[in-house]
């Protein structure tokens, strides 16, 4: 039996929440940002780009957010639009905000910087009052993106979100996605997240972000992964995913299994950008009732696919491709079931 | 039994958290506050209200707060000494917030208007980093005023106050008191204090306080008081308290008794002031491990007490002089048992 | 010949700009402000006193500036109106601004401080949409208030106000009247200040005032009264009055004669006060037509009066008055014409 | 004999003082931005512009401004040093101020549109105490970019730096450039512009652009152009030009002779950029002490030239260029003496 059920009657899949934004990969690679002349633009934003994998499995998708109220924010909107995500929920943020922008620096295949642009953010502007409860109601998974805790009203949107959610049985993921920007202190963090976290039925986080949610409450890294994964699944989640970069991720399941993720060998074109499609590929194994292993080994192959191309939301694929590349490595062992106890 | 028990070797009784101010009343009564030529200086603010009811009636009380760095915070600060009360964890604002004022017009003896002096009020300075996890370990009570959630430090403040109190058995008592200053929206206010209301062990509030937490998931006082209660009490509270102003109030217990409490009759100079009153005594009679019906008692004739004079802090009373207001009006029936669903 | 001459054809006599604010005098004396248990209220803020002063001379007065939207700005409206001072000028703050609060405390004779309230000051709220062309035209002259100059959008307002007062004939007065509040920096007090001065007919401000003035300009104190007042003439003031307190003031004309003024010898009740009523004494001389030298008599010997009373605004007196004062003081010599190098 | 006396001692030409920041430029043209894929990045901002024009005419430029402190602002400094611009004047902001951004939109070749970002742009954070008396001191010429005045802290530190200027008689040019984000309303324009412009040498804007700094004054386009150029003149400005688009523009010298300036016939590659080139070229003239019309020649020649070219401050001429290029057209009739009250 999987670990979530979900109400079939919903006719939306999921709606991701959180920030539509613009990536500019930069055409010369190798080089500072300073020394680039030409960059290409692409959708961005880490909910965003789950919306677009999504869509590209063949999922039903919509999306709560605020974009700008210029040519960036009908560049959003016209992008999910030619993909079928449900766009009604898109407002646009009317008191000067922009669209976040992020630059991406490629000095060398394995280090990469980015310059964001977030000042005024069109994304915060997405208040509790443009949240429909009817929208949320009508789809099997929220899926909360933690950058949109960052600050207000998009924080107090969120958690009205949550709150309608909880009321009509659809289920929350919360991905923390965190980034430095736009928060006021990691006290902030810590509040918000912890917050979510003991609302949403998946919480999906490297270490160093779950790090980042417990820290003032058990201190430096003392506490290990199965602790933080029982205290979540004693406050009602059904699946906790701690990812450790390289070393892998295990995830952790309420029914007291755990499995360990590895990574497909690939060729990095770029150091970012598989998250979003490792996310993508793991909720539609669980829309599709999948068990935990199968999920979690579309996940990988997924994320192997897109770090290998120029962009994110771009690079996504179908179920078929998908399938096609776990065959053909179907020697490499990525998924392992382990002890629950487990130390990466 | 007792509905709460309180960790006997914790030697401080209780933490009110939230706002200390200073209340200007008019010494020429019964005119507009244009009208008026003089005031006289009281502390004010309902938390430090409830810290000055606690420690009259004997109990150790301490305080998390911020004050002005100026002398408004100094006569905080002396008059918190002056009646025993831990100062050690009132901080001082440092960047120009000032005490918050509160002039009151006393048109006529039914008729109060209150203008206060909010902007850069010094209590929201406090903020999650000033919060000690040991102070708060040593302590039986930690109070919450639900205004102290209405911005930002003091809003993760508090949120970190109470995540180290459920982390140490300090028990948490939620009072709403809601003020319509400095809150952004309504959304925000249902969604901070919803947050705060699942977490604590004891809440009180008028009606009008439950529907701003509640209005947003139910919609337009379509619930009756007992399912406000039965929610909060499923989600872990001891005790809900529901006002009704004259109509009086119902106490419902997690034991599933109800008791309705009606107020003395006593010549009413002011129509305010009596709620921190009604608190002090009530946590007293908790602390005392006292049944419900007889912290109810307590808590209403304190109040008639403390409305029938000038101020609020100046007013609070000892336990003898609570005792003798109860025994000499023993032939009014203030407290009676009620059916769970009764309707006020 | 008099150094301004007024257009006689201008109804109203005299506009001051700026704040209108409430004092709070304790009525226990002699002790710090934690201390005090009772104040008495009255009207405050350099500027609206002058226009007590004015209408208490006989003068017609208008003003210009913005007061809260509540009881406090009609208490200012009132006070106002019942001195025959025209209210039409005067806004409300509509965006929650609070009237400007002075707490003085007068901890003994010659040591007085005073804590201020000017969070979101209503006063700042006039904007130069406020300013009426007609109303300024009407005016024999404008008095700018330096403290108008701290913040946006009376900043603005008080440079649209001179622009029209230049183009009306209508003469300026720049009453430096510098408070360290709402400023951002000493180079921002330095450059408003200076904009306003080259715009203005008559200055009046302490050396003190002066050096932040010029400080940027010209350094530390290397420059003589003589040379400020060079270029401010040279600039086209008409008269420029260099206070040194105790030690008296110099008024220097642009007829280049020069008058040191020193202070009548009073019993001083209060250590403020005195710069109004020496203020509204001199402009009404001016609008007489005096001579310099007797402007400058009333003006000392309005201030002495003041100080020797408990409020500012309620102690301003009446021409008939200041003569009585004046004549009974013959003896005292005063004023002093004095060599334009003078150094006090 | 030239209108301005230029002190040739100063080793410094001209310092430009303002915005530098980066447009993005796109590489598909004739289409909606919404569309276009990729883009090239050139240096931008007006003053900036105008240093790049100064330096490519072989004059010695410095700069005034503020920069962010990442990868972009290095890309400024580093651009400005590849041509000998002097940069030590250019400081980095260091509260996530971000460098200004232009996307410009192409639709056709008549029509392009701006996408800017300029929320909490890195320039304005110059301040009055960034401003070095010595550095101005040095320099023949400081020119204020009037999109500087916009906001603090900026906005005082153009006024410091011609305090600098006037004190050490380095000329003052204003150059209006209005840019409708960040004032806060045409009140504050028109005031912060007229206050500029009565302290300015030589005064450059668009008719629109003049209206903005009078329009409070004088009402609705009541007044024509040699009104506005007498009264700039009368306060002190040698010369002033006021540009009407496509019907040419008119400069007014203060020894009372006008001229009008045409354009010379190109091929437009894009309708924005040559006011940039302008100013560059008739500034070189200044220097070079040229009479009034060998500077207009100049001017117009230099805006011919850079209007046909995909970019402003790489298409900058030198002075053999620019000669040649008016030595091919010298049939084209561009400068004419008229009668001062010609009207456009």
């Amino acid at each position: 039996m999987a670990l979530l059920e979900f109400d079939k009657s919903k006719p939306m899949d999921i709606i991701p929440m959180g920030r539509a934004a613009i990536d500019f990969n930069p055409n010369e690679l190798n080089r500072t940002l300073d020394q680039v002349r030409t960059f290409t633009m692409y959708l961005g934003g880490s909910p965003a780009n789950i919306a677009v994998g999504m869509a590209a499995l063949g999922k039903k998708s919509g999306f709560i957010g605020a974009v700008s109220d210029d040519q960036f924010g009908t560049f959003i909107e016209n992008f999910f639009k030619n993909r079928n995500i449900d766009t009604s929920q898109i407002i646009r943020a009317k008191n000067g905000e922009k669209l976040g922008l992020t630059f991406t620096e490629i000095s060398s295949p394995t280090d990469s910087q980015i310059l964001m642009y977030r000042n005024m953010a069109a994304d915060f502007a997405v208040s509790p009052e443009d949240i429909s409860e009817e929208y949320i109601k009508n789809s099997k998974i929220l899926l909360v993106s933690g950058t949109a805790l960052a600050a207000s009203p998009s924080r107090e949107a969120c958690f009205m979100a949550i709150r309608y959610a909880k009321k009509h049985n659809t289920k929350v993921i919360f991905d923390i996605d965190y980034r430095p920007y736009n928060w006021k202190s990691l006290s902030e963090v810590s509040i918000y997240y912890s917050l979510a976290a003991q609302m949403s039925d998946v919480i999906m986080g490297s270490r160093e972000e779950f790090d980042l949610t417990e820290n003032l409450q058990y201190g430096n890294n003392s506490v290990s992964d199965y602790e933080i994964a029982d205290k979540y699944i004693a406050l009602g989640n059904k699946i906790v995913i701690i990812k450790h970069g390289k070393k892998g991720s295990v995830a952790y399941g309420a029914d007291g299994k755990a499995y360990k993720v590895n990574s497909y060998k690939v060729k990095l074109l770029k150091s970012f950008g598989g998250g979003d499609a490792y996310g993508s590929a793991f909720i539609y194994g669980l829309l599709e009732h999948w068990e935990l292993p199968e999920c979690l080994r579309h996940a990988t192959a997924h994320a192997a696919m897109v770090v290998a191309s120029h962009s994110c939301s771009e690079a996504m694929q179908d179920i078929v491709s998908i399938d096609k590349f776990i065959n053909e490595r179907k020697d490499e062992q990525v998924i392992t079931p382990v002890d629950w106890k487990v130390v990466l």
